[in-house]
């Protein structure tokens, strides 16, 4: 079974991450929600505290198959400056594995030379932020291992890309079913 | 400016519950986010760790425009004993207030006699504990001050509509710009 690490911090848009932890761990991934501001427990960027699995420093990411970085403000500023984050990410685009991201999210993979000649997309004004990527505008766009989503009105279609290729197309369109997708019904 | 209460306890769904908790607060509505487990603290459906603003004991909700009930089980069923609850869900009705739900939590409102001679909707399967009502199998249906969502796949258009009937549609079309909505893409 697939193991994503999910990160969040203060000012991320909780709906963002949490829509693609709870797909995931309704798909059975084994799904590790992990702080990046010191502590378990963050502000979202609607006041919602949420308290997390893990910090950063006590996660471990080697056997992540798939990292993912939700969008934001400003939780992607505090995700863009974060020392470990950008080596963690720098590695497992290294070993050819899965990085998702939606929103403002990208940018953290665009300044990290990550999405270089990649398709991608983002939200909208955020574009010049994915250095070196053919920007699509699409809803959700998969380049090799990259996965990216506009925003969190297609977090859920995002999410279940996610699963699909960890997991494969019939474990996702379970998914999309069993929560009611406006496309099953 | 509106103000809406958003239940929570162990076992709702955090996607359904936080996505209107997120919309709502994007739309300026103040929207409380009020634990029934007696703790501030929840454990969703999906294992996520949730810090509440209040406890049910700690909140008042004669000023609330709106309730919402989420789905989730067994957060339903607990949502379902909570007697405090269904107190003020039927002062909430003799007011003639507005009531949201989504997916299992329809039937909150079904048990209590809420529903009798509405046009609603629910997570297929449900249908049964809409007692009196009209089942739409719709996506999303309004019926006077009762709003109803049919699952997950749902909770932004829901969470849209709780804006509408609040505060507007012009409110509503610009946060559903603003996150992206693929119908505005």
């Amino acid at each position: 079974m697939s193991k994503v690490t999910a990160f969040i911090t203060d000012g991320t848009e909780e709906s963002e991450c949490l829509i693609a932890v709870d797909l995931l761990r309704r798909a059975g991934i084994e799904t590790e929600l992990v702080s990046c501001n010191g502590t378990r427990e963050i502000l979202s960027s609607h006041q919602i505290k949420i308290v997390t699995d893990k910090t950063f420093e006590e996660a471990s990411f080697e056997d992540s198959d798939m990292l993912f970085i939700p969008g934001g403000m400003p939780g992607v500023t505090n995700l863009t400056v974060h020392e470990g984050l950008a080596k963690v990410l720098k590695a497992q685009a290294t070993a050819d594995k899965y990085i998702a991201a939606v929103c403002a999210g990208p940018s953290v993979l665009g300044g990290l030379g990550l999405l270089q000649g990649k398709n991608a997309t983002c939200f909208p004004g955020w574009e010049d932020k994915l250095t070196g990527a053919n920007y699509t505008a699409a809803g959700v766009t998969v380049d090799g291992k990259i996965l990216t989503g506009r925003g969190l009105g297609f977090s859920v279609d995002l999410a279940l890309k996610m699963i699909e290729v960890l997991e494969g197309e019939e474990k996702a369109l379970d998914i999309k079913g069993r929560i009611q997708h406006p496309e099953t019904i």
